[in-house]
């Protein structure tokens, strides 16, 4: 029984250390009990003259599976280096439609057309090029055309013998959809409930009618959500007349969610791409300009804000010693409200209540919050600054801060999404700095009111 | 057929309509085509009582199905005030064993027992009660215990009648599993597998040997991890010798991805707390304080840090000007590093580098921003400030501070992971603010030096 295999150090050194030697039974004897996935892994520790080594040593199901399990990069790689005769017979001709449209999306046109012509099977050739129509946000792009389908027509044993005709095409049997003369989805029957029947039934009688189903175009995002919210193991997709066109499987869908959360993720820590720490140093410092660029305008906007109350930083210097203090404030503030509006989309979480509620909601937490941490900000000064001014500018700035910051950061996402942007954007550099910039505005436009009324 | 349901403010207000006319019929036309899922979400709308009626019209499968799927503090509300002999009866009876654990789980000890004890199916409460064992971030806290297994010893004939017996008590059968006469799990069989076999062929003849399992004490994450990377739709769970002791199955492992997501994007949004919009303002503003207190102390801190300097700011106040920018990049920074860091450490991504290896390439990127920043202030203060000390303390400011930003924000989550501490720490305020502060630090101690040099 092959138990979860551990990827050390030792074992890519140990497989380097073969094909550096040529050894071709060492090499075999390594990899031959791999999964897939663990050989994918593998390869991100190889150099690709020793991967390639490696890659043709396996026979060819399993040189498809591995391709699959590749990182896109890698992949791609690996693809282009090879004759489009060879990817189309030995590997495409192992693959699920989806997972073959997924490979090939990512290549070039060429190498596309290349393949695609060298692919035996017109029907799966027909498949791929379908498939390759949708967009890779929608259903359409996460669905395979693989899937078992039986007319309501059928009693249960030709529905048996139906069953098994198709189901060695496909990997894994979720459902077998019923469909009617014109191939429109009309329920699903199980297999337990096949096995359970007796053999002259019909299935018109047997079926399933309740089932979920989504159109080609519905957005991935929304898959994922019914999916999860159903407990749904295999979504059946449709087109605008309802018929069968293909069906999406969980494993597909926990990408999408794992994508979505790493989108936010990314967002929020103002990051432009999905990167790993294994990327190169090239593709890890793209991605982190853009925002800390926006970051730098901001602090530069930060800066003539400042200048602006240079009179009243001159009058007291003091004034300076708590900026930073309400800009951070001001910047976690709009960043937590931001975030939990933002997972709160994200989760399609039904919100009751009406815009006025929020705002009356939001602004009840944000004067708790507020009152809090201006009371604590005046007892810290209250013994350790000795300038009333002072004490009662960064009590007040602070208090009103908060209130500001958390009122943006809710409504910012929302609006945002009202306007179909990723709401996300909300929570990243951008809207953090406007923070900081309010915060220090507030805060020193309030020292030149209150040091005027205690002159 | 029932496509994706949409609920909107006006179905709970026709719901809430007909509940408060005491409508038994206008309510039932209104739920009865629902799915579970949905009615637990209109209950988000409904006060409790509107919610008991309506739940009082379900048939008991219904019932214990929006049971599942209600968020928790609704159910404990819910459970507690409903007896426990019909919660046994009616509603646990109806469930899987892993969905009857978790609610029990939630509830106080003396419930728990008084359902417990009103269990009718022994063989059930004890499944129920192994169960409740287990740590629930475990595999033994994920599984069920329904599964459908057969000994390998059988044909196909008395294991398709084995397993007709077995399925009416599982909800989805996805793998039938093949155990050795001491119950050791050896291997699966599929369906598929099973109709197209003669049917007097052995079971261990054709079943399929390699799987992969976890131990009942696996982390949670680690059999996300597995589920994912291997694309498993049931996992089994073994015990220490090898027994079969239930099976995990893909919508449970979505809900620990979803959870793992969600708590270390709290983290960086600096939430305790897993919230959402809708929960009430007190649970709301609890999960805000802790990481805004610890802001708080950190701006005093920093404040501190430039009363240090106040000499040098009373001889240039411009130097004031600059400072929200540092504090605010390095913060960024520092954010960027540590949640690159903590998504790789999430994914477990092989690394293959080697600290030292990791250093130079951190260095590299932090190296290249720095430049690009310094830069560009360096260029935007030869236009527009006329102070070569000040300009020059700006720019070399900026890269020391990426610089020493990015390191800390690479090293400190790996080193809080060496330690078993959650590394997505390093991307709360905590260590944002040390940023901040330490950015200040560096900009005003350079200041001393660099006047100095050109005094």
């Amino acid at each position: 029984m092959a138990m979860k295999f551990e990827l050390t150090r030792e074992i890519v050194d140990n497989l380097k250390e073969a094909v550096n030697n040529n050894d071709e039974t060492a090499v075999f004897e390594q990899i031959k009990d791999l999964h897939s996935a663990d050989i994918a892994e593998l390869y991100g520790g190889l150099t690709l003259d020793e991967a390639k080594y490696v890659y043709l040593l396996l026979d060819s199901e399993m040189a498809a599976d591995v391709l699959k399990e590749l990182e896109e990069d890698n992949r791609e790689r690996f693809l282009e280096a090879l004759p489009g005769e060879i990817i189309a017979k030995q590997f495409i001709d192992k693959m699920d439609s989806d997972d073959a449209a997924d490979i090939l999306g990512d290549l070039s046109e060429e190498k596309k057309e290349e393949i695609l012509q060298n692919i035996d099977d017109v029907d799966q050739a027909g498949e791929i090029v379908d498939l390759l129509g949708y967009d890779e946000d929608t259903a359409g792009g996460l669905m395979a055309k693989e899937l078992v389908k039986v007319n309501e027509n059928l009693d249960v044993e030709t529905c048996i013998h139906e069953i098994r005709k198709q189901a060695s095409e496909v990997d894994e049997v979720y459902y077998v959809y019923v469909v009617d003369n014109n191939d429109i989805l009309k329920g699903t029957i199980s297999l337990k409930r096949l096995m359970l029947a007796r053999s002259n039934a019909k299935v018109k009688n047997i079926y399933k009618p309740d089932i979920i189903s989504v159109n080609t175009d519905a957005d991935s995002e929304d898959v994922a959500i019914i999916m999860e919210k159903y407990d749904i193991v295999a979504l059946p997709v449709v087109d605008t007349i309802g018929r069968l066109m293909g069906r999406i499987t969980i494993d597909d869908v926990v990408d999408v969610i794992k994508e979505e959360a790493e989108k936010d993720y990314q967002m929020i820590s103002g990051i432009t791409e999905d990167v790993e720490p294994s990327d190169n140093v090239f593709v890890l410092t793209r991605a982190r300009i853009p925002w800390l660029f926006i970051g730098l305008i901001g602090g530069i906007l930060g800066a003539n804000v400042i200048g602006i109350f240079e009179l009243e930083i001159l009058k007291d210097p003091k004034l300076v010693i708590f900026l930073p203090l309400i800009a951070a404030m001001a910047g976690n503030v709009g960043v937590q409200s931001s975030s939990i509006v933002v997972q709160g989309l994200a989760n399609k979480t039904i919100d009751f209540d009406s815009t006025w509620k929020k705002l009356m909601k939001e602004f009840s937490i944000a004067f708790i919050i507020g009152i809090t941490f201006s009371i604590l900000i005046l007892t810290y000064n209250l013994l350790f600054t000795h300038s009333i001014q002072l004490t009662l500018t960064v009590s007040t700035a602070l208090f009103t801060v908060i209130l500001f910051a958390s009122i943006f950061g809710t409504f910012i996402p929302l609006i945002l999404n009202r306007f179909k942007i990723d709401p996300a954007v909300a929570t990243g550099p951008f809207i953090t700095t406007m923070n900081d910039i309010l915060g220090m505005f507030i805060y020193l436009g309030l020292s030149r009111v209150l040091y005027g009324l205690f002159a």
